[in-house]
């Protein structure tokens, strides 16, 4: 998908909404664990009743990881019931993944080509030969981890690194990267004051930011330090959604979350 | 496996061998695809042959996910065919995986409870939450990685931070983690010169060593600067040796690249 269907995207739906399929087998209503294949029912169910709120689905690849083969089946099933009835919908693998060269073309290759999602996180600490093998995509995107909205953030990121905060050192580096165009950033919602900064340095890029709601991150200080002309910022809520409810309305209740957040994003757009 | 076990294992034989299965369908012998399940077939082949020089496996993980549930079946054979046949093979997931708290636990049961790995390769960036779930486990290892081989080390690694380069910032910040004593360490060879650096942070802990061979590190500078009293070094080949030759003695070739690995780590440890 290009940036600029993305953003059609979002200026048709009023939303800049993301949903994190964190799906986890303990948290699922219980009903759907006689399904054959209880992920990928949940999973659909979920999307059926919120596609029309947000402009992309998120899969953690842990989740699914986790699950061994039945989990990368359930993966798969997913990717390709979304590309199938909801082509409009940008996907970001949520896979964290860095390597060098040759082996990051093939995580690349699994993610991009073989399931045919959109996007995939990647992990900037082994610097350039880690990331521009995903970057030579075309119409692919590589969302780097700029600044995470854990603790462990604290750790490394936002040490000084060459008298400046590491989170902008990988900022300022990556943008020299070939194919730079292709890169979208994570910044964890809590550390909304931050943004400005981070726009100073990546004014066009897109943000994909977690830590709206459980982690409790504001929505209006997202938009308002984080916003571009063309929006540029991919909201994303996991739990706060998908487990609204544990009940046979599990999916009505999730669309009814989700609905709550389009409409404060619809608000803040005007 | 304990620490414990695995320097017997290095004193017994000899060798800090560690074998990489960077197993690529298009760089494997041509007869063996006929086979049903010729990456299984072909990593079976090579440990046969080579068991006796090393002391672990290190398939990275980039090149079964490459080939989606078909890879990640001819992963899950090699793991239980390496602890069913030489339980006393330390195994190390190169998966350079790290996300935050529940998601971490998620990566950590995969590849230490599902498919029984005795270590995992993790990337540092998230910091302190990403790192210690994998640390939780007892008696598995965590191997972070601090200075890699590849040229992006240069983006940020070696960069100043707080005065002093990120990678030693990494070591030094890792040391204080909770169960701390189940990390490891990934420092590519081609940076020789700075593991007695590295030694004076970290004396006690394992380093894995990738870059020996194919990638130019020297093993006698390896070993001069980075064993301890333990040894404490895997020194991975894989390139080097699992194609040795694409003929049908691909694996008697692998053993005699394998062999002359160990025969000059013999001499080292003497």
């Amino acid at each position: 998908m290009t940036t600029e269907e993305l953003v059609a995207q979002i200026r048709l739906k009023k939303s800049f909404l993301c949903i994190g399929l964190d799906t986890d087998l303990e948290k699922i209503p219980s009903h759907l664990l006689k399904e054959e294949d209880p992920i990928f029912e949940f999973n659909k169910a979920i999307i059926d009743a919120t596609h029309h709120l947000c402009v992309a689905y998120k899969p953690n690849i842990a989740f699914y990881e986790a699950y061994g083969i039945k989990g990368w089946i359930a993966l798969d099933k997913t990717i390709k019931y979304l590309n199938t009835n909801y082509p409009e919908l940008f996907t970001i693998a949520d896979a964290k993944r860095g390597d060098i060269g040759n082996t990051s073309t093939r995580y690349a290759k699994a993610f991009f080509e073989d399931m045919e999602f959109d996007s995939v996180t990647i992990a900037p600490y082994m610097g350039k030969d880690s990331v521009e093998p995903f970057l030579a995509f075309k119409n692919k995107h590589t969302i780097l981890l700029a600044l995470t909205s854990n603790k462990g953030a604290y750790d490394f990121q936002i040490k000084l690194i060459s008298g400046k905060e590491l989170y902008k050192e990988v900022l300022e580096t990556s943008i020299t990267y070939e194919n730079s165009e292709n890169l979208m950033y994570v910044v964890g919602a809590t550390k909304a004051t931050f943004l400005s900064e981070i726009r100073k340095i990546i004014p066009n890029s897109f943000l994909l930011v977690p830590g709206v709601g459980a982690q409790g991150g504001s929505l209006e200080d997202v938009y308002k330090y984080g916003a571009n002309k063309q929006i540029g910022l991919l909201v994303n809520s996991s739990r706060g959604i998908i487990y609204a409810s544990k009940d046979e309305d599990f999916a009505q209740k999730a669309a009814k979350s989700a609905l709550q957040l389009q409409k404060q994003m619809k608000k803040l757009m005007h």
